[in-house]
Formats: structure tokens, C-alpha cells, sequence
């Protein structure tokens, strides 16, 4: 697959970043996944209660099939933070048995305490993942980089062979740090350091970021800015699985240089964000997400409260007006 | 007027509030506990890595000298979203290794996720603690008081025989509901409720629930809003330890009848808290609050991360501001 | 009315408060409101354009029967900032020729710049205001104390014989300060400063300041936190002028020693508080308070834009939700 | 791909905008201006208690010498609303007398209250400004969509000859709309509506308002997000003044399919954006631009309270830092 979609996409507009990223210190691994990178559900049984782990080659197949080259694990789509410490490593270990499908696996390690987010590192280490993320606690929140970088540095230290990224979501965690600061005090204290999946919706912040700090990966994972973080040099993007299919049609056309044609699909990738937020939005809106994935065949369950899973009336509704956007006709495989 | 205002109250003990809470409903547990409940700091080793075990008989009997009668154990005072399950569990068993020091332990039992948040439940009565508490996720926050009520049931179900009490602690947690809504519609779900602590700073928000609903516990937790809170009508405060001796005098003030006593006792109170906000606010007050406890000859240990112990220059420069406060004055046992 | 409203009070219970404010500063005026000081709304006219000078005097009368000292003119309920500057003198002329009726009159003078600040209180000065209060503008937020009290100098400065307020009210005009470092930078800069009108619902705010700065008046401002106010020492409140016999009652029973009688009249009050804010929250809910005074007899027109006037529906269905919690009762002259 | 990409587009001057909005309905003004719009600073005297009169010619040319075609009078960069209604009205006049050294000018005459902001559009019609712009009060605050239409439908009506911009800052005024629901919404109601100055932050705001309602105009308003909108397709930025050479450079090098030189251009851009924040953010960073001037050799004296001009020492720290981005051989003119 991977050979394919590269081939597919013919990456020739974004070889100005990867000469920009040719600046990275002798030390950091070569891990850089360029393109879509998808953020699965985790599939749950029907109580919600366990994970479904019937699910996962299915589930892998499908996302294979949407053209998608790497995975986010376990993170806020894929309620890691909701999931006990065993389901998290189990839940780890069977995406690494779909490994071959994907051109990589980034796994999210973050959780509300150090160190579970230690023991989840080493772990991650063990079972050879590409790299791992991890997320500042939202409860006793970060009041400044410093705590930030000595909270990432302990943990990254526990995988010391595999990439790590910060993985900064502001609106979530309402830890607010500037992202560039932390790359300043990060860089020698943390070895591994290798970028940041950056799910804040400031475009100043991840541009700031990436022009200070060549060498390192700037992810942008919100799904309606993808056209604008393009424009702006971000390399990969993480979204909801999905919505692949608009993302490619977004660089595909943005490579080309059909700007009006980029400017429709990101349009029609709006469209769908507009009307998913009428039925959730904030933490809400992943649990509105989830809901979709029946419309395509492939029920994953409920999401864990205190998310709600919509209502299977609010459901169909959701549905129609998926429609009415064509989100189906997106997203067919 | 004080003669009087006394004379008309002659409260023992605030009697008038037992007698406000004498129409709580028939299936209610009787717990129902008064004064003063101090949150204790959880005693860590020097590096933070574990929970220093050796600690807890000392600073029980510290605690028994303070004349505190309750214990709210892992909190926000005690870090119990920064510990890891195991240590939660233990924890919880070591301080009902001291429970003869104290009227009662009312022990939080919240976390990040539902799943670990039932197991602590289950395991807080069978080790018969008498009452526990559980405060929302801050991650994927609750958007309406109905998926809190969902949360909590499932929560409160797993110990089916111990009083529950809502946690409710907005400024950390970022979760804004209507407590006295949420009481609306748990009553009837959660067999078990039976109050809240109320560490949300909105005094009207308290008030309209005790209110509203009486027969159920509404126990203030800020510091700051001691006096009022008792003006009208909550009937314990949960506090750092060492600020018992404050509110002690404040409500023995009240309670006779000298109002302009009490309100000088709260004024040293708040000029307490005045001086340790120029150290640390938010979640960090809560290193600020450990970093007191080597003044008082009984070190616990450092804070966990992201969370970060004041330096020894700043402990020292905090320590001369709260002898000019005559803050040491107050705590002496 | 002054005397008999004495009379009937006879505020011996606030007698510590008129005591510990002996230590006033020899220059500053001996002005010191005490009691219930009520924000009139402005009389517009059906279309809202301009104000209706004739309801002046049968308002003033209206207001007089509900036993209010003290008038706070052209504030927030009165919507002094959607008012033109022209409107705004009118409007001060004519409560002060109505002045009779009260024991003193306060005029606020604060407008979204510091120009027609500066001639508004130069006209409050030369009209013979007993007070003005000034407000920080809201568009262009002071950031910290030093400029909001170089802010206030200036318009103080312009009625150099009158007493001074600042009127703190941080969450409608997002300008967030420290109102006790204010006074400390503020008292040897103002000359005038005589208090602060604390809209802002923080109470350790209030308390903060009220013990740290003697002699000044601290006037809290929120209809549904009477009682604690009371219980922290603060001698007089600015609220709604219906609720006016609701606070009247409070300070009653709380000088009279009844704290339960004085904790059902807050009851009272919040009920009628959380009935309005289901009708309207934050700036829309002076919009609903206005719309109750055709309830009592006296219409005083519609409210500007962007405020939004209840339709009549909604009208008659909080005049009924009022009639529940017993509204009408309670403001019966 | 950069080739190809400049081939397809073929760009002069945006014209793929222009063909976009030729959906215009046709009882709407054909104003459309296309590029850089700069808000000019008001020039105060030294003092700032009056706005110095005789700085317009002077300024006016400077701006004419950046290459400015189009200017955004009495905005926030304008202090307008820290100005009284004469001087409003003054400064109108002063820059329509300049009018011929520029394209188009474009008035704000929003102000806190709704009668002025009517006599200010009917004023601004009497002068014949090319369009105007409103924005919403920031103290009392509309709560919802149909408040801020109802609102600026009066001030619309009032200059019905003249093409009308909502101007919509949510982080300087804290009313959050649906700008793309106020147009749904206005569209009937206000015949003169052509447009939005949309400097609230956030692109998909901007970018969903943009694609559901070809025909107006959604100009952005952020120095530091040009590039991002620029690829959104928004066809007119409004900036300070002095920051119109790094967007004519940026559209530049977009529109020939540089996308690194435009990203380069944007750094630069971002730089001195970084260096400003140091020295004031929010409200205050106004004051820093405005300290800003006399580094270009023409000062228009201080900023009016509450923001607060640079002490000379800060000023000349931040020129120093302004030096080592190259600010200055940006701005040379």
C-alpha cells in the first residue's frame, strides 16, 4: 500500500520539506512520517465495558483500504485517556500485529500520571513501535515549559531507542504552553525528542515552531485547517480516519497546483466538521466521530463516559446530513 | 448584639445544622461528618518516585494534634491523579491502618477513567472506609450534568454499601455544571448519594444546592471562604491539615457569637493564603502547600511532576513571609 | 424617609463596621452609604431611542416606598454605557433633582474612554453628586493595576472635591486585577479614593481588601451573595432596586442574631436570581430585569441593543415562575 | 510543481478571487478592495489628550510610499474606540481629506453604545467614505447571532448608501459568534451588507463564512496567519500599516507559486510579531506598535489610557530586537 500511495501522490511538492528537515541532528532517529496519519477508535464491546479485540484486523483492513499510511494509537480519538492500564498495552500490542498494513505505528503513551506514562513508554519500547507521543496531564496542569520539558524528558527517557513526540492539545488539556519555548529547552535534555503532534488549533504556534526548530516534525492534527497547515510546510497530518480520503484529495490537488480544487476538497472536509459539531462538540464531538463509523459498516461501539454515544435517532439525523454533504461518496472504498 | 445573636443560636457544635439535615430520606446513610475534614498530603520518598510508607503513622499523629476529626484522603491535597493505582490502594490502606486517630476517612476515589475509578470503588468498601468521593475527568470533560450523573452511578454502584459524595472542583477539573442540577437528577439514580464536596469557589452554587436539596451534605473546600460558607449554612470544610487550627477558632468564634473574632481569625487565614498564591496558583498551590509541611518538622517529600517543589531559596523566602504572618503561631501542636 | 428607615433598621449590628472604619485618612470625605443602595434602571422611551424624562419622579416615588437610602445612577442596571454623552448628563440631572427622596446619590461616570469619563465626572461634580464611581473600559482591557489607577487618577482628578469609586465588575468587562493592590497603589495617587463598588463576585477579593485597606468602603455588588458579604463585614450592597426588601430582611435578621431567618431570605432571594437566569445570563440578564418592572407597575420601557428585551411570551412565563418563588409578595410596597 | 503551479494560476492580483465572488447579488456596492488594507494609528499630541491635526499629510504620504492602496480608519489600531465622538468625526474628515493617495478608505464606526455608532454611519455616509465597518460592544455583550444582526441593522441603515462591514474581534471584545450564521442571518436584513473584517483568529471561521457566502467579502485581519488565509483564498488583509511590505511580499511570492519564498516572508513576518508580544500582548500590543513609530521617524505620539506607551528604555530594547529580525530593511521606504 505504502508503495503505492507514494506513488499515487507523487510527493514532489513536499520535497521542499524534507530538504528542510535534512538539518536534523546526528542523534534523532530517521522515523518522519509524511502524509495522512490516522487516529483509529479503539473498538469497545457493546457494553462499552471491555475492548473489543475481535475488531482490530477488520478494523485495520478497512483503514489500509482508505489509503492510509500511519497510525496514531491510543490517543484522544481512540480514548486512550479512558482506558485502563492493561487495555492500553494490550490494545498496543494488537496494532502491532496489523503493523505490516501501515508504514508505521506512532503510539500515544500519555496518561493523567507520570508514571503510568513510564511504565506505557517502556512497554512501547519493548514491542518495537516507530515512536510514541504523550500528552501533559490535564488535572494538575503545567503552568510553564520548564515543568513541561522535566515531565516529557522523564518519560521519553524510559524508551531511550524510540522517537518521541509532545503531544500538545490545548483545548483538552488547557495546558497552554508555547510549543517553540518548549522545543528551546527540550532539545538537549530530551535525546529523543523528534517533533510534536500539534492538535492545538493556533497556526502561529506550529508555524512559529516549525521554522525555529528545522529538523523536527510539525504535525498539525486538526482536521479543518489541514489546507492552510499545507500551505504554511507541515508535513503529516493526523486526523480522524475517515476523513483520509479528503485529505488526499486536498494535497493531491495542493501539489498540483490546483489551489481552487484543494480549496473545494477542504471545503467539503468543512462541511462534514459543521455538521458533526451540532451534535457535539469539545470533548463530545470524538464521541460524535465514533458514532459514524456504523454509517460505514464497521460498528467499533460506544464510547466510555462520560462521553455519550449519540441516541440512534440523533444518529440517523446525523446520517442524513452526512449525506447531504456527501460524505459517503468521500469516503466509499 | 452578640449577646444576643448568641443566646438566640447557642449552637453546640452547629446543632442547627443537624437539625436542617433531620429530613434526609430513609435509605440514606447516616454519615454525616462535621468540622473540620483536612485533606492530607500523600508522603512521598526524596525522589518522588514512590510513596514513602514509613510516614504515615507520624504524620497521623500530627494530624490527631491539629484536633482534626476527618480525613479526605487522595485528593487534590494528596495527588491521587498523579499515583498509580497500586499506590492508590495502598495508600488508602495505610490511612485505615491510623483510622482510630479520627472520626472518619471519607476517601476520593476518582480518576481519569471510569473503569479504575469502579475498582477503587470496590476496593474502598471492602476495606470499609465510610464514605467515598469522585471527581470528573479534565480530559474528556462532561459537557451536561446528565453524563455526569452516568459517570458517577457506575462509580457509586460498585460500592453499594458506602455513602457517596460528588467531588465537584471546577477550576481543576474544567467541568462547569449546575451541582445543585446534577443532585436533581442523581437522587433518584445513585442509591448511595449523600453530598458533595464542594470545591468550586461559587458560594451561590453551594447555597442553592444545600438549599434545595437538604437532607444531603454540602461541605465547602476553599480555603478562603471559610466564614462565609458557615454563614450560610455548610457544616464541614475540607482544608490543607494544617490550616485546622484556623478554622477551628473561626467557627468557635462564630459559634459564640463574635463575629468580628471570626473574621479576624479568617483575615489571618487569608493572609495565609495571599502569601503562598506569590509562590504557586492553580495546580501548582498544591506544591506550594507540601513545600510547607518541613517548616512544620514533618517533611513529606517532594511533589510529583508536572507539578515542581519549590527551591530551597524560595521555601526559605515563603517560610520568613509566613512567620511574618505569624502563620507558625497558629499551627504550633 | 432617611430617619425612619434608621429607625426601623437600627443598625446596631453594623455598628463594628461604622468602628473599624474610624481609621479613615483625615483628607477624605466622610461620605460612607450605608445599607442597601439600589441601581435604578433608565426609563426609555416604547422604541428605546431616547430616554423617557418623564418617569423620573414616579420612579423616584416607586423607589422611595421600597425603603432604598442610596442610588447608584447610570451603572450597569441603569445601562449607562449605551447611552449617549448627552443622555448620560440628562440623566444624572434628573435623578439629582429627585434626590430629596434619598439619603445620597452615586453617580457612575465610567464610558469605553477616558475623555468622556474626564467630562462626565467634571459635570457629577459640578451637579453636586455625593459619589461617582468610574468603570474600566472593556474593549481596551487595562492588563494590571498600575494602569487602571492611572486610568482612574485622571477622571478622579476632573471632580477633585467629590468621592471617588472604582467600580470593579471583572466578568463584564474582562479586566482582571487585583482590587487591594489597587488601593495600595491608588491610595496616595487618588486623592478622592473613598471605595470600591466590588461587582466582581470574587469574595475573598472583597475580603482581601476590606481588611487590608480601613477606611475604605467596600461595597459588594451581587444580589446572591448578601448574606456572606454581610458575615465578612462589608456595610453596603448595590443591588437590583426590587430586591431591595429581600436584602432589607437579610440584614435584619442577621443584626437580630436570626441566622436562619436571615439564610431564608437569601433562599428567597437566590430563588429569584435562578429564576431570572434562565431567562438570561451575563449582560442579557439586566435585559430580564427590566423586563420585571411592568410586572410591578411600571414600565420603564425596552432595553438597547445588543441587549434584547423579553418577548411578551417569555415575559408572562417568568412572571409566573416569579409568582412561584413569591416575588410579588416579597416587593409589595 | 512550483512551475506548474504558477501556470495553472496564472494569478494577477487575485484574480481567481475576483471570478469567485462574481456571485455578488446585484442590489449590492461593487467595493471590493483587493490586497493590503492598513489601519493607520491616530496621531495623538504629546500629552495624548487631543489628536494632533497636523500629522496627516505627513503620515499619509508615508503610507502612500508603503504601497498602501487601501485604508482602515479609526479601527483598533486607530484607538477609535479610546476616542471621543468629535474627534471621531474630525478624524474621519482628516483622512478623506487625504483620500486621493489611496484607493479606497474604509471607516470603522463602531463604538460601545448604538446611538453613536448611527451618528458616526450616517456622518461617515455625509463624507463619502467608501465603506464601513461595526463592531460589536464589548461591555454589553450580544449572547447570540440575532442580537448582533438586529444591532448592526440599525447602523447599516443609518449610511444606506454605503457598503457595510460586520468587524468582528472576539479576543478584544469577547462576543463569540458564528460569523458564517451572521450572515445567513443578516443577508435579508441588511441591504448594504458587503462584507466582514474578520480579525478574529480563527481560519475556519473565516474560511466557512468565505465558501457559503460568495459574493461578500472576508478580509482578514491577523498579522501573523497572512500566508495560511492567503491559501484559503481571502483577498484583503488588514494589517498595521508598517507591516504591508511583508504582505506585498508574501502575495507576491504566492501568486508566482513561490510557496518557500512566501513561507520565508511569513517568518520574517512572524518574527517581529514574536519580538512585539514580549513587550505587550492583547489590548497592549496595540501600544506596542504604536511605540513603533518613531523608530520609522514618524511619531504619532502615545497611546491613551488604559493602554500605556513604552518607556524610552523598553522602546529602545525593543528597537534593538526589532533590528535583529530586520525589521528596518523590511520597512525602508
Amino acid at each position: 500500500m505504502a508503495a503505492k500511495f507514494l506513488k499515487l501522490q507523487n510527493w514532489t511538492s513536499l520535497n521542499f520539506c524534507i530538504k528542510s528537515y535534512s538539518l536534523a541532528p546526528k542523534n534523532m532517529s530517521t522515523y518522519a512520517p509524511k502524509g495522512c496519519m490516522a487516529a483509529p477508535f479503539t473498538p469497545f464491546t457493546k457494553d462499552g465495558k471491555d475492548v473489543d479485540y475481535s475488531k482490530f484486523k477488520s478494523y485495520a483492513d478497512h483503514l489500509q483500504k482508505l489509503k492510509i499510511p500511519h497510525l496514531f494509537v491510543n490517543g484522544t480519538t481512540g480514548e486512550g485517556l479512558s482506558m485502563t492500564m492493561e487495555e492500553r498495552i494490550k490494545t498496543a500490542e494488537l496494532w502491532m500485529q496489523q503493523k505490516d498494513k501501515f508504514e508505521s505505528i506512532l503510539l500515544h503513551i500519555g496518561t493523567g500520571n507520570l508514571k503510568d506514562s513510564i511504565q506505557l513508554a517502556s512497554h512501547a519500547e519493548s514491542i518495537g513501535v516507530d515512536g510514541i507521543a504523550c500528552i501533559a496531564p490535564s488535572f494538575f496542569r503545567a503552568n510553564n515549559e520548564e515543568s513541561v520539558v522535566s515531565y516529557m524528558k522523564e518519560v521519553a527517557d524510559a524508551a531511550p531507542n524510540t522517537p518521541f513526540y509532545l503531544y500538545d492539545f490545548n483545548i483538552m488539556t488547557n495546558v497552554y504552553i508555547s510549543v517553540s519555548r518548549f522545543f528551546d529547552l527540550a532539545k538537549d535534555e530530551i535525546k529523543t525528542l523528534r517533533g510534536v503532534k500539534h492538535s492545538s488549533p493556533q497556526l502561529p504556534s506550529l508555524f512559529t515552531g516549525m521554522r525555529e526548530h528545522r529538523g523536527y516534525q510539525f504535525m498539525m492534527g486538526t482536521d479543518d485547517q489541514y489546507l492552510a497547515a499545507l500551505s504554511l510546510g507541515s508535513e503529516a497530518i493526523v486526523t480522524s480516519a475517515f476523513m483520509a480520503p479528503y485529505f488526499n484529495k486536498i494535497i493531491e490537488a495542493f501539489n498540483s497546483g490546483d489551489l481552487e480544487a484543494a480549496r473545494n476538497a477542504q471545503e467539503a472536509c468543512q462541511k462534514v466538521v459543521n455538521v458533526r459539531s451540532k451534535y457535539g462538540t469539545g470533548p463530545q464531538s470524538f464521541a460524535v466521530g465514533k458514532s459514524m463509523m456504523p454509517m460505514l459498516d464497521l460498528d467499533l461501539g460506544p464510547v466510555r463516559l462520560p462521553l455519550v454515544s449519540l441516541t440512534s435517532d440523533l444518529a440517523e439525523k446525523l446520517q442524513s446530513e452526512l449525506k447531504a454533504v456527501n460524505f459517503f461518496d468521500w469516503v466509499k472504498v
